[in-house]
């Protein structure tokens, strides 16, 4: 690998998003400032992300009112009963949906001009229609959020000790066992989310107060475990206290972010039932050559691990982060990029372990694979990094939001088998409005709302472009306005003001067999580097650049040692995983009877409301009679069928019903 | 189906087996009694049911004290310190391993003249070698094992509550909950277990102590709860009170059996996370159309269900009890006879939801499973029933015992990835000598002490040979001698002594697609009527019959909707499924990377230790460079490889190390 030294950051960041690495930090990209992209609602993300604003994060301000987190900070300000509702970790929700807050605030995701969201079901579970007003464009939902932030950090400041202690369950529930369950507590994991939200108003300059509250929190962090051995059994406060390090540079929150790390693994936690890899405390995290335990867990404390390796200059801190991911890319992500194989313990299974039906898959660990993609992209600049983050946020994030914005999975499987029962909330067949573990709806609002902070970075070079969407960037002396309508399309237009000598490198994500660029209407010869396109030279006031990047439908196989998936392919195109849906089939048709012809021609066609499906020649097998196992060949008879395939992520917006992404191939014995 | 009336019992059954109906049950056919039926060492069952008392039994009796189970109930009697230890129903392995010993006094397992256990490995997992002596058969464990009966059942009685109550947990731990968790308490599963031990002393007539403790809280029981509209979370006490009835027949124990089940599926447990359907309470058990939920209670429900209709000649109970055991056995059972896919909840999956990894397969289910078919085979006389009886107790039951004896699984996959790493003992790679919930070994013990009772049944016309072991079997005027190296060769040699116009019946198994018999050295003209060979008529006092059981190695093929198992076949031969470890492997071959030629021909091998394998011809993919996902067909290159394959019960005997039932095919895309 290359040995990337500080920079500096040659982008005149504004408003930072989330994991600006630090002016000391050794990074090879450098993020653009929230401001400095503008998504203008063309294409999936820049809809979705007016969708979270309409619709989402209302919701989750919604929940947090009627689900009692907010009367937990209440009681613990001495304002309302002692009753205690919900997780004992419940305030993170609460920190969670501030800091969506405060990036929406600070770039705006709805726009009264803009198209409105996609609405690819016609009544999404028929529940909980979008509430009308609910659209902060119309209705001025600015000025409620701007309320909901004051008056939620105000309220933080109330619940908050003397001592700059601020937890509502330690404070309410169990006020003698403060610091005193570690493993279980999730103390560190709620300062954690509180310090992020903090970092966000510090970023975007919007609650002073939120800073000043999360810092005397800090503070008394400092104070306490940097004399104490003790580590958080839920990993989260590392990559919190470097965020805190970058926007203060009080070196002490880094300094505790490390000794974290170089105290896990060795023991320190009092293990449960699920044993010491489950909280990653079997092996020191540098030591460490796979994934493991509980996939939040792992990922959260994979982020950390590259905030500290980039602000410390840790070289081999960095290494033991990219092992791990590469570890987990390699042999335990699902084709979806979501993570983690096991109900029982929210885990990572063993290598080539990833049922379709029992996926967990849960959406915070999605999310928080993107989170740590994107660190290591900053990192390295390596364009596969950006791959990752394209693949988990327009499959395995995306479906874990309904069309209307206001329902979620929580646990993201691949198969819904026929026949299945929902066992709980864990493995629900449709998506809930809400869970009584609701880490995941806030999780998806502040991911989307700080959306435009992933899209784009730069160096001394120029700009590079991760994410394709409709959008307007400014970086320092160049402008680049791209117009598209991806992911359905693969045509992304782009008008570029820059100087001369200046690169603009457009990411060719690796799922791309064939692309072609125009300059000024003019076929341009194009390579790709790594990854990226690089366009290097010439520009002015307004230079035209065409990048045509090939999405015909295509068959994803997978490794022979998928057992899961042995025989099977998934449908793609561009960037979007497909699945078959129940809804599309003939009523007397099981799905699990469905074989796809994987000789015949694959067809993307344009519908309403889904924008693209596509189509393939298949069969339904007659299985009538065929025992559960038998000795003979069972020759089952086929009756030709048309598939329709739609994107994963808009699954079960039609009614519920079964549904699968991995189909079995017509000529597999 | 048939409606079979009540017809007495024709055999003169002396001392009676686990789950024999009463003299007014309406069933088909009628066990034998235990000292009827004496395994003299020939063949599998012999052997195991040998180690078993060698090994396992005393095995259990020492773990019994030094795990506290036994210091338990001395603390509930006043002659210990107050501290509990274990689960809060470790009470119910004392009861599993009374039950143990109690069938095992009252008919030998082991001979000094019988040959020694087989030991297909030299030194299972290198721990724990069997302790010198430890044979009763050498070391004179009758004496011991007398002692532990005689010892515990006094303990018991003073254990006991002037009232009747007999819980050491809810007496040493909690005494003021009593009778107030049902959900969780496992008060009356508890119940039910010290019942079945009871009611094992009073068949076999040497423990009238035993029974006077049981009965008298047996009466509690009928006192309380005939007046509660309460259930217990895990279901047992049904099967138990009807077996009670059997001994007693005293009625009320039927009528509170009964009441049970009528009281179930209606809402009256407060469910925990799991829901309902994990406690079979989300519907009464008499429209139940599928099993569900935790799979040990659903089996032991299942087990009271056919209990309490033939008692009671409840057709429609009944036919509730086969429509159950058909949904397990098309859609939800394991190759090797297991049910349960899920670790989660340890329960049943959805339909053809049977991961091979990831099965959870737990022991104490296999053993439920053999329970109820026995039952529903006794109630209707149908081969199909007998069928499964073999399969999981040669298979699933089977492999969860060491060669040694003394070690177990707990959780039975079908398939340890290269690479796994035990996440506790419910995902153990290698037999454990004990679990903190020690359910399965002593479950394991008493269902081997008793299963002479479980070989053969008598109706009106004369014997019913259902499993093939090496024995002796008297059976009112008729004797017959079975000699065998069952299920390592098909042949079964019989001399039988019977008065004419008797029939014998000899099951041939689904499995067997071609079979022959000799009369006294003459082929004899044979069909199979609904799973069984009749052969009726002119007996004498020594006639010899010879059954042939073709047992060519074989492949066995999955439905097409177990997506788990796509493209895959398991081998088998007789009633044993086999498996690769990875130990007859080249060190350099991954075991996921080998494929098997399906083409190719299967040989029996004869070897040792291991009576016989199966060689077939296959390959070693190389997958080097092969991503996990990818749009090529990647063209692997296979080199061929000889394939040894085992029984998949003697899996893990010689080393611990990957293993797979389903073997991918090397067709298979």
């Amino acid at each position: 690998m290359s040995s990337p030294k500080p920079s500096g950051n040659p982008v005149a960041t504004r408003v930072a998003g989330p994991a600006t690495p630090g002016p000391g930090a050794v990074a090879t990209l450098h993020p653009l400032g929230l401001d400095q992209v503008r998504l203008d609602g063309g294409g999936l993300l820049g809809q979705w992300r007016r969708r979270n604003a309409g619709q989402t994060l209302p919701h989750c301000l919604a929940r947090l009112e009627s689900s009692g987190n907010l009367d937990n900070l209440r009681a613990a300000a001495g304002e309302a009963g002692k009753e205690f509702a919900g997780m004992w970790f419940a305030d993170s929700d609460v920190y969670k949906t501030l800091e969506a807050a405060l990036w929406e605030l600070a770039a705006p995701g709805s726009d009264p001009d803009m198209p409105g969201p996609a609405s690819p079901g016609t009544r999404p579970n028929g529940r909980e229609p979008a509430a009308p007003g609910s659209d902060p464009a119309v209705s001025g939902a600015g000025p409620r959020l701007r309320k909901f932030v004051d008056d939620t950090a105000a309220l933080l400041a109330r619940a908050q000790q003397a001592d700059g202690y601020l937890n509502s369950y330690f404070t309410v529930a169990e006020p003698d066992q403060r610091w005193r369950k570690p493993v279980w507590s999730h103390e560190l994991y709620c300062a954690g989310h509180l310090i992020q939200a903090a970092v966000a108003a510090g970023r975007t300059g919007a609650c002073p107060g939120l800073v000043e509250v999360a810092r005397r929190f800090a503070d008394l962090l400092v104070e306490r475990f940097s004399q104490v051995e003790e580590v958080c059994g839920h990993p989260e406060i590392e990559t919190a206290l470097a965020e805190l390090y970058r926007l203060t540079g009080h070196r002490p929150y880094l300094d505790l972010a490390r000794r974290f790390l170089d105290l896990r693994g060795r023991g320190l936690l009092e293990h449960g039932r699920f044993g010491p890899r489950y909280h990653q405390d079997h092996v020191p995290p540098r030591e460490a050559r796979e994934v493991t335990g509980h996939s939040v867990r792992q990922l959260y404390l994979l982020a950390g691990m590259v905030d500290v390796a980039v602000e410390t200059g840790d070289g081999a801190l960095l290494e033991a982060s990219r092992r791990l991911w590469d570890d987990a890319v390699r042999t335990r992500t699902y084709v979806t990029g979501a993570h983690g194989s096991r109900h029982r313990d929210e885990a990572y299974g063993d290598p080539y372990e990833l049922p379709p039906d029992r996926a967990y898959a849960e959406t915070c660990a999605s999310i928080a694979a993107f989170q740590v993609s994107w660190r290591l992209l900053l990192a390295t600049g390596e364009a596969r990094y950006a791959d990752e983050m394209e693949r988990v946020l327009h499959n395995a994030v995306a479906a874990a939001v309904s069309a209307d914005g206001r329902h979620f999975f929580y646990s993201n499987p691949l198969h819904l088998r026929t026949g299945h029962t929902n066992a709980g909330e864990e493995s629900a067949g449709h998506r809930l409005p809400w869970y009584s573990c609701a880490c995941c709806p806030p999780n998806i609002a502040r991911l989307m709302a700080s959306l435009p902070a992933y899209l784009a970075t730069g160096d001394a070079t120029g700009l590079q472009l991760h994410l394709y969407a409709g959008a307007t960037i400014e970086a320092g002396p160049a402008t680049v306005r791209v117009r598209t309508d991806y992911p359905w399309q693969g045509r992304v237009e782009l008008t570029v003001s820059a100087p001369e000598q200046w690169t603009l490198a457009l990411r060719v994500p690796s799922w791309c067999a064939s692309y072609s660029v125009l300059i000024d209407g003019e076929p341009a010869p194009a390579s790709v580097d790594a990854g990226y396109l690089r366009l290097t030279g010439a520009w002015g006031e307004s230079t035209s650049v065409v990048l045509d990047l090939g999405m015909p439908a295509r068959q994803v196989r997978p490794h022979p040692r998928v057992d899961a998936a042995r025989g099977c392919v998934a449908l793609a195109r561009g960037p979007l995983v497909y699945c078959l849906e129940q809804h599309d089939l003939p009523e007397s048709v099981v799905l699990e009877d469905v074989r796809l012809d994987t000789g015949g021609p694959l067809e993307a066609v344009s519908t309403h409301p889904i924008p693209i499906v596509i189509t393939a020649s298949g069969a339904a097998l007659d299985v009538t009679g065929t025992p559960l196992y038998t000795t003979d060949r069972h020759a089952s008879s086929a009756a030709p069928l048309r598939l329709i395939a739609v994107p994963y992520f808009l699954w079960g917006n039609r009614g519920q019903g079964p549904m699968r992404v991995w189909l079995p191939a017509a000529d597999t014995p």
